[in-house]
């Protein structure tokens, strides 16, 4: 190798090593300047996605089910990928919850059904600069940043989170290639049956 | 900029560029040495997500609807970037269509249905090196590779996927998000109409 090499290489090693970093800061969870409150995270849909289910939402007890819609979830690929080594997710992961209206085959014998526009999305975060190290966040169609929920609602999502999940506070059990990890890892909390 | 920088600067520069281009290289589909015999896309489940249905299967006119599953679909990154700009999907654009079986809630009043194991993957491929430009596949659970469909089998694939999708031969339609892009762009076909 040889110890000198032209100012072209250098700049564009440069740029390489800035474009890298810059993808990374901007998948994890970032902030209003300052706050807590979360950015709507624009770039999910280029995230891992992780499982689709339908009907499948939680209502207060004694509460009907709400209108039947599809959730889809997606993380941002570093913690994905940390998943796969550890079976735990890392401080900074993020998680979008994205719930998309139901269409239905019109088509006489068919029962099929399909995603179609989007209802609006939440995120669940892991982060140190939360007091119990996580937050949950929804957001409306518009906006651009959230506060992190609190009080009595973000109490229901703690409750939901930590008795029903598989691991952490996460339900890596509708994740099928995650649990594997997850059983393989021994990192499924101790208590956890399956539904 | 100083025209000399060290040697573990511009080795570190190397393997940067070297990890660029093997993530590049390695999103397109991929070929048995000397042969059309698709790889298969192991990387899938981090590349793009397009969208998620249940119960939509293609049952031969007059046949029965299959059991009922889950179809994922997942796209290339450097293809779904492509379709942002232009509404069309560039040669080496390859899509894989994941089947999931069904789990279902078992608790009084409740219906959700979410995803469980992998049944298999289907492919399809835009590639300038099949005769008409499209290539489609089926793996077996331990398939490492597959060989176009042909036949009658194909012709059942090209017929459908010609007849009733909204741009070139993809069911974008059934992407919302993309669906928008297309009829932004005017990529959808002439003759499509809504279902």
């Amino acid at each position: 190798m040889k110890r000198k090499i032209s100012a072209t290489l250098a700049v564009a090693f440069v740029c390489s090593v800035g474009y890298a970093l810059s993808a990374q800061q901007s998948e994890g969870p970032q902030y209003a300047a300052g706050t807590n409150r979360l950015l709507r995270p624009d770039a999910y849909r280029e995230w891992v996605f992780l499982s689709s289910s339908i009907g499948l939402n939680y209502p207060p007890p004694g509460a009907p089910a709400g209108p039947q819609r599809f959730d889809n979830v997606f993380v941002n690929p570093s913690a994905y990928r940390s998943f796969l080594k550890t079976g735990k997710w890392p401080d900074k992961t993020i998680f979008v919850l994205e719930f998309r209206n139901v269409g239905s085959e019109t088509s006489a014998n068919r029962n099929g059904r399909f995603q179609t526009g989007l209802q609006g999305i939440e995120a669940e975060v892991k982060d140190s600069r939360f007091p119990d190290g996580w937050g949950f966040f929804g957001f409306g169609t518009n906006d651009k940043d959230a506060a992190p929920l609190a009080g009595d609602t973000v109490q229901r999502c703690i409750d939901c989170h930590s008795a029903h999940t598989a691991v952490e506070r996460t339900f890596v059990q509708f994740y099928p290639d995650l649990f594997d990890v997850a059983k393989r890892m021994g990192t499924v909390k101790p208590n956890y049956t399956d539904p």
